[in-house]
């Protein structure tokens, strides 16, 4: 498997169209495509290509938000709309843990005020496995290459230090390989009932990526061992009822 | 980045010299090493070769052991061994999710039938760092290439659906890569404090890997974005009182 950072790609505004920019980019670093690569994109430029980009200035926080806004130390306009995006509160501590609308767990339910500029936040895109499926089919019909998306998020993780990438919307992966009925070299059964190839693509391109998503906001994946199938990212989600951790 | 999957080790038994092995498969696969390389070697093989396998024929289950094997449906000398590797029990429903010696937070307390023949359970390497740092220097001293060593194991998550693969020794890579005081491309604070990379190199290995560890239990990653650094697992420890999850 093969890692390629793909740079070049300017700073991306509402309505960009974000596999455009990802082609000319592409283009810039002389990355020609192969039918079966996987693509990772950082979160924060689908997001603002959507327009999922809040001017705070235009935010009127409620008196929850003013609340926890004082109780965490954070801006309050900013803690609106974390509340905001929010479906449930999963944890409050120095830091909200919300299940998102989409049913991801993570902090400030995924609103983020890095990598947007001064005075702004960008939320999560609201269908990621839709923005994932536009990207892929643009560049198969733009190039006639069939490749995998993920999207990204780089989030903290309980039991352990580091944020690390995550998977929010994929399209042209399976979410999860299962491996019910495999053998191990002793012919008995594996540990594990399957395994989530999309979050292990997405924990190493965020490490190429770094933190700075504009920089270098997609990875290129050759060879992944994983080949080209349908599936939706809800598939990843761990249901509250066999969580025990919710 | 670049990862390569080693095969062409063999089956290996209490006593063995992983590092030993590690090379001669190296040199089946043609793979030379370079400076910098990164090597993810799967918990198993290591935890064999170290010795860390009961036979559970040998094994008497405390009652504590057989009441808990009743609830979970597990053999009761299994769940002894789980018990005794368990410093504290973390949750408990259809499985024992432990807090190990080590720190670690994870399922049967890492304690895994898979990958070690009938009858038998291997456990976790008793310091992983230690197992880490004699592979790191073995392969120093006999071809004298500076290499960073991390053990994986494949753990379950809360939230997410799939087992990834998790660091949990290592030597010659820090557990954290501290982004305090770095700015994104806006001049900003970065969304994340610090980042994981052995847990991201451990996952996407694993993933090349498969489940069946013994037929690929171990990856080189050459250009892996973090240089050679000292650390110990530890420090990617979430301590208790900063965890919310438990």
């Amino acid at each position: 498997m093969i890692t390629t950072p793909v740079t070049e790609i300017p700073l991306v505004s509402p309505g960009d169209d974000v596999g455009g920019l990802l082609l000319n980019g592409l283009s810039e670093n002389e990355i020609e495509l192969e039918n079966g690569d996987m693509i990772v994109v950082a979160q924060t430029i689908v997001s603002k290509a959507e327009g999922n980009v809040v001017n705070l200035e235009s935010v009127r926080p409620s008196s929850e938000a003013e609340r926890f806004g004082e109780e965490l130390g954070k801006d309050p306009r900013k803690m609106e709309m974390i509340l905001r995006e929010t479906e449930s509160i999963v944890r409050q501590a120095h830091v909200l843990i919300s299940q998102t609308k989409h049913g991801f767990v993570c902090a400030n339910a995924g609103v983020d005020s890095s990598n947007v500029g001064e005075g702004k936040v960008t939320l999560l895109p609201r269908d990621p496995d839709r923005s994932a499926k536009e990207i892929r089919d643009l560049i198969l019909e733009e190039i006639g290459k069939r490749v995998g998306v993920i999207i990204s998020d780089s989030w903290g993780r309980p039991f352990r230090l580091g944020a690390v990438g995550f998977a929010i919307g994929i399209a042209g992966i399976k979410p999860l390989e299962d491996l019910r009925g495999r053998k191990d070299a002793y012919g008995r059964e594996l540990k594990s009932t399957s395994v989530a190839p999309p979050d292990a693509l997405a924990a190493v391109a965020s490490l190429d990526m770094g933190e700075a998503d504009e920089k270098i906001p997609a990875v290129v994946i050759r060879d992944p061992p994983c080949e080209l199938k349908e599936g939706s990212i809800s598939d990843l989600i761990r249901s509250e009822e066999k969580d025990l951790f919710r």
